[in-house]
């Protein structure tokens, strides 16, 4: 059993993802901003802890053993908070898990399998800011998995997806849709199979089941 | 004699800068983004490329012994810019410099002593893509050297300033004013010494001829 400490844990795909981690018999700490969001997760018999990316949320990090950053500025606030979140929020929990002497860190990203570089303007800032919070992550000595879906849905959990390597990975590997449900689903599985082995997933949906496609 | 390629010749320091190199008996060359930016350089007999940050501008590297790189996005453009410029422009400068096996690197930064962390929220942005730029050129083996003045003005050129290495910094040498044709000054006199140690300067008004200052 690992303790498992899930930055973003509110998000659409965080709220998934703990459910999952205690369903696998893990025990998920949930990281949330504030008060009001404390409640729901303790319904679930689920530790949370109260932590804010934009400020020191070292304290998070005691006896876990993998963490999990699953949080994102989201599409409605401005480039600023893509750097300060998306970028320097991941960096940091980096750093953390790295000070506080944890191995294993699992990294939900998202990036086309080019790079940010082809993208649109308008996603551009999103995707430096995860290319450097990968790239941050890929120069450490850390046990990690990167995992890149492609467009999220709020469609129901399939089971199934079809995953690519990094090396092996086409365009079509980013292109593709796949339920948010079925990305923290995969995530979780990661980290119960905790075998970290440097390794850049693309998902999209697909007809693999989960347990199989990984 | 060096032929210098400045990126963001047309900039305020930039311009001051490209004039400097020239007087100190070198070959500027000065990147500017737009056609009508070429006239002013033109009457200076200084050689200009066109170039682009947001596009390719590899072009702009051949037979180049020295990149200045003095872009930034400036204060009328969001973060997205601050990003898609003053980090990744710089980056790809860097990334340009390496592989067309250029070695001397003088980057234009501007941080705190102490970071970005502490700053106010409307400069994290700008600091943190500053500072991931310098951090970047720092994990690479070009010969460099990092100049971060304090606060820009466009008073008169004064000739004298105070520099401090990175190690004995004190926060007075970020809150202190210094006139832009000065930092032009001490860019040019470090093009022109060409001892890129992997220095990081703080730069601000002060009482020390530029010559004898660094």
């Amino acid at each position: 059993m690992a303790r498992v400490l899930v930055i973003g844990a509110n998000g659409q795909i965080g709220k998934h993802l703990v459910s999952k981690i205690k369903e696998k018999g893990h025990d998920p700490v949930a990281m949330v901003r504030k008060e009001e969001q404390v409640s729901q997760f303790k319904e679930q018999d689920i530790e949370t802890v109260l932590g804010d990316l934009e400020k020191d949320f070292s304290h998070a990090f005691e006896n876990v053993d993998t963490v999990v950053f699953a949080a994102g500025s989201g599409p409605h606030t401005g480039a600023d908070k893509t750097i300060i979140i998306d970028q320097e929020g991941a960096i940091e929990t980096i750093d953390n898990t790295i000070s506080k002497g944890i191995k294993n860190f699992v990294m939900l990203s998202g990036l086309p399998v080019d790079g940010p570089k082809g993208t649109g303007d308008g996603m551009k800032p999103y995707f430096y800011a995860k290319y450097r919070a990968d790239q941050y992550l890929q120069d450490t000595d850390l046990n990690y998995t990167i995992l890149r879906p492609g467009l999220l849905t709020d469609k129901d959990e399939t089971g199934k997806v079809q995953i690519v390597e990094h090396d092996e990975a086409s365009s079509d590997a980013t292109s593709g849709e796949v339920p948010r449900a079925d990305v923290a689903e995969v995530l979780a599985h990661i980290v119960d199979q905790n075998d970290l082995k440097s390794q850049i997933y693309y998902l999209i949906g697909g007809d693999t089941d989960i347990k199989d496609a990984l």
